[in-house]
């Protein structure tokens, strides 16, 4: 069973308020995705929910399911994702639990909630949705490459998990914060989650791919941005296509280029070494012009979270002088992110 | 009810031969397959059937659906593919005599035939079979950009619908005239028909693109050759995620420029000005590189159906000259294109 699908966006809009379902993790690295709503979208969180055995806590109140329904909760969201993305047998118990109590369920993993039959059976006596992000809208139009009204920003990256998706979520944030009317336009599961809504482009079939992009950024006030969260990396052997699809549907006005210094390797290709981020500035302008003519780079996003203070603002210092460009990492903030935000708008 | 899928290539078993259906199209690029399936494979193709207004036409004998039947037709074949590869209503009249006649049903649109209630009904009732040719097998992995053994070549273009599949057939088959080892290796609806195997590449989902391409050409004999069919052009506002992750996926040695001296604008996005050859040889040089470091344009193949033989040669001359490489239309042969065979083996 899908999520219903808003015509205008086209996009998966969720139930919300959250209760956020932890499981019985012990791994923090697991709950990514809780921690993502924990500090994105507070205000559509109620609570947690663990099992016995958990020791990972988003530090949100601890309620049952029922509690979380008394507070408003309207869909239990499965915030951590295990290796292999399975719904564990002893989970099961706790999601029947809240459907009879009222939640829907949300769940962004390999594993489809529709697929476990105790779930399907539920959710369809008790008139409860289960509603998996990863599956896209299912009329999703050919790209049309024609423009659209409003400004965009699209984040890209020199490889996959490296911030393209912090990165945008700072940047609506800033945009907002200075007046600017804006919408973050999520583009993957945990992107998804956080807005309540967005694209999963990378499980759309790749014919379509510039056009859910296209459906995911709709025609806007003229001064309107929408901030787009990436995909991959044009140069990535493996996931280019969710790339260029998205870029060219996009048609961004602006880009940010998220890098990771140290990083030396393509994530998950052996032997394949990072591209540059003036390669990637490059690559995007020449191939983002197909569809906006006037896309430029206005800056970069360094994920500078290995790195002591004084070594990451000397890097991002000396690199912003070589790029004639602001570099700045939204996590650390200050005067450099500011000038990045105001490139972006310039 | 699909076809059954090879777990390596996808491979299918049709039942033929064909009456060829046009439905009411008015435009011969959207009519393709039913051409390509004239030129390649004529020993399955008994006709052609119209709808009224329709005004393209393969040249082969118009048939009811029962003047099919009796001249042997074991299956109507959906020759045509309009943009977003859906079944209009006013078709379906015909599709359901076609049935009653005696005839399978075989298309490659995205829209599948078994989903249209009153074919699957009429099909179910009679005991006709529905085949959707366009159906990728069940688990393609990710990309993973590791060298295969063996050599490739793709053919890409400046465009859809101009030329890309006809160069493979007719370059795989002079590779094979010259006693080379070669494959064909379909990637689209009319491909897969005529060669009865391939991955049907606009149809996967695009996490997988790369990888769909890496299961089309494994590894093989150093001296063996495969032959890919493009898709789409790297360049358009659709269809570049599909021409990207095809380029990625099958790390070509060689590629040639499939292109239609004359065409002015892009098929199916108003406004797109089409790309040069120049600038598709250059962003597919820089773009191949990635999975093939080796890749080398090996000439270019135009589709000179418009033009005149003396006009055709002359315009053909010229650009060799300009571009420094063999050009050659592969359905007038002729030493040109005896060159561009040459150029790729080289």
């Amino acid at each position: 069973m899908n999520a219903p699908v808003d015509r205008m966006v086209g996009a998966l809009l969720l139930p919300h308020p959250y209760v956020l379902f932890l499981g019985d993790t012990t791994v923090s690295g697991y709950a990514k995705t809780a921690f993502g709503l924990r500090d994105w979208a507070p205000d559509k969180c109620v609570g947690e929910l663990r099992l016995a055995g958990a020791t990972v806590t988003t530090g949100l109140d601890q309620l049952s399911a029922a509690e979380a329904y008394a507070r408003g909760a309207r869909a239990l969201l499965i915030g951590v994702a295990n290796p292999g993305g399975v719904i564990p047998a002893n989970w099961r118990a706790s999601l029947i639990e809240a459907l009879e109590a009222g939640l829907d369920l949300v769940a962004g993993l390999h594993m489809r909630l529709a697929d476990i039959p105790e779930l399907a059976e539920t959710a369809s006596r008790l008139g409860r949705r289960l509603i998996d992000v990863r599956v896209p809208p299912s009329k999703i139009p050919v790209g049309s490459g024609r423009k659209r009204i409003g400004k965009r920003l699209l984040t890209v990256g020199t490889d996959c998990a490296l911030g393209k998706k912090y990165t945008a979520l700072a940047l609506a944030r800033a945009f907002k914060d200075r007046g600017v009317d804006v919408d973050f336009r999520a583009t993957g599961q945990t992107g998804i989650m956080i807005s309540g809504g967005g694209m999963p482009m990378d499980a759309v079939v790749s014919d379509f791919e510039a056009g859910a992009a296209e459906l995911l950024s709709p025609d806007a006030d003229p001064e309107h941005w929408d901030v787009i969260e990436g995909q991959g990396a044009i140069t990535h052997p493996s996931y280019a296509a969710v790339s260029l699809g998205l870029l060219h549907g996009s048609q961004p006005d602006v880009f940010v280029v998220c890098h990771e210094p140290g990083r030396t390797e393509m994530l998950g290709t052996a032997g394949y070494k990072l591209t540059s981020v003036g390669e990637i500035i490059e690559l995007t302008t020449l191939l983002g012009r197909r569809t906006n003519p006037a896309i430029r780079c206005a800056g970069l996003s360094f994920n500078t979270s290995a790195l002591e203070d004084a070594e990451a603002a000397e890097l991002m210092a000396r690199e912003s002088r070589r790029l004639c460009l602001p570099v700045a990492d939204p996590i650390r903030g200050g005067p450099a992110f500011d000038a990045l935000v105001a490139s972006c708008l310039a």
